[in-house]
């Protein structure tokens, strides 16, 4: 079988330490081609670029192996790769390691998770994966063995129509973790709480600061697969509906 | 009993018609907040503000109504009216009236729809209104009535808990529309096709285009209930879990 064409892509930027080790694992798989947003874009969830112009910087091309910088977001980046880079769908696109959390509620937020979104939208196989460490400087070394794994699973495997994967991986040493959990996202929130300044002119503004409140300590989550030292594979998909409250909403009778 | 207290947004920014006819109407229902972006943030996603100072522009203000222009997105929006503008959480929010569907796939990219899913993270009742018209310029008349009783229906019963509503208004005439459906989110995507040219430099640059893709044309979604001149209303939730896939990836046996 020929090599797999795997797409890469992350939200903390181009030069982000958890990129570069993503890139090393999958340049011993497959030919890479990475697409990437010039600085970070945490926080961007599913952000896309219509009213700018993109551009593409070349990094870095060899044979297997190419690297862009983008000015767009991930999701951006990930259409780009696919369109223009590429011009043709990858047979797998992960995007990470993304530095910090992207488990529970984290997810709506993430622009790792997003651009992993976008391609389950585009029926690539897809994976984001994320370590517990929000620091530049997170030891990324327990993450290897795990990725791989199940990079390799999904390309035996495939992946269930419309479905990716969220990948999170505990920040501990790597002889402490205990293995992989298949979860749910866990119900939870951000409380937030605003930093009120004032600037030089006296001026009001805000930082946004928040609480992780979480709501729900079932084993079945994957908060608790974090917590208790497990990596967390949650299988997740675009549908929004809360499929439940259909027949409740119908009852309202709203008839005109 | 008191009037409820409404907080209004969108992403289509501060000075668009959909939003200043949404204020209309909620005005003779309660007490309202507006604070909404100060340029277009259509197409933001689930975007928040972490790495820049917030502000807040007083546009407006009398007894029972203020309007606040802001500089950060949607879901910025919606957390700085709940925490600085009200201190304190509202009976309701609602978030457009959208220039342009976000019915479908649509969901995901919407800034709109974001900030209702943020309403609904943060156990405000939360509804996000649009009209399937991108036009500046587009003809709201048809949507006051919907968006009355579905807002009557909100306060009267609530809504289940982590539920939101997605409700989309073709662009018809107001008699032609033939009532309300709720309604399931339906499988779509848009096919993107990078507009490639080059600039004054002879540097590549990309503009985002697309055509959207509609894999589903079965009645219980909402592309059916517009394309057949009703009103959709799709009950949303922030679990993007795909519980149907958990015991499927389960059987992969990734134990180590």
């Amino acid at each position: 079988m020929d090599k797999p064409v795997i797409l890469v892509t992350n939200d903390d930027g181009v030069n982000a330490p958890g990129l570069i080790r993503l890139i090393e694992i999958v340049r011993s798989i497959g030919k890479v081609s990475v697409v990437a947003p010039e600085h970070s874009m945490s926080g961007t969830g599913h952000a896309i670029t219509a009213r700018n112009p993109l551009r593409l910087r070349l990094i870095d091309k060899e044979d297997g192996y190419e690297k862009y910088a983008c000015n767009g977001t991930p999701v951006d980046c990930m259409k780009l790769g696919e369109q223009i880079v590429l011009r043709l769908k990858p047979d797998l696109l992960v995007s990470g390691i993304n530095h910090g959390s992207n488990a529970a509620i984290n997810i709506l937020y993430s622009g790792t998770m997003a651009a992993a979104l976008e391609g389950t939208i585009g029926e690539v196989p897809s994976i984001g994966f994320s370590l517990s460490d929000y620091s530049m400087n997170a030891d990324f070394s327990a993450c290897e063995k795990y990725i791989r794994l199940i990079i390799d699973k999904v390309l035996k495997n495939g992946l269930p129509q419309d479905v990716g994967l969220n990948v999170n991986i505990p920040a501990v040493n790597s002889d402490e973790i205990k293995g992989i959990k298949v979860c749910r996202q866990a119900h939870s929130r951000w409380i937030e709480k605003y930093d009120e300044r004032k600037d030089p002119a006296s001026r009001d503004y805000y930082w946004l600061t928040g609480v992780f409140e979480l709501g729900d300590n079932e084993e079945d989550t994957d908060e608790w697969a974090l917590r208790n030292k497990y990596v967390s594979v949650v299988p997740v998909h675009i549908d929004l509906t809360a499929h439940h409250a259909i027949s409740k909403i119908k009852k309202w009778n709203m008839n005109v």
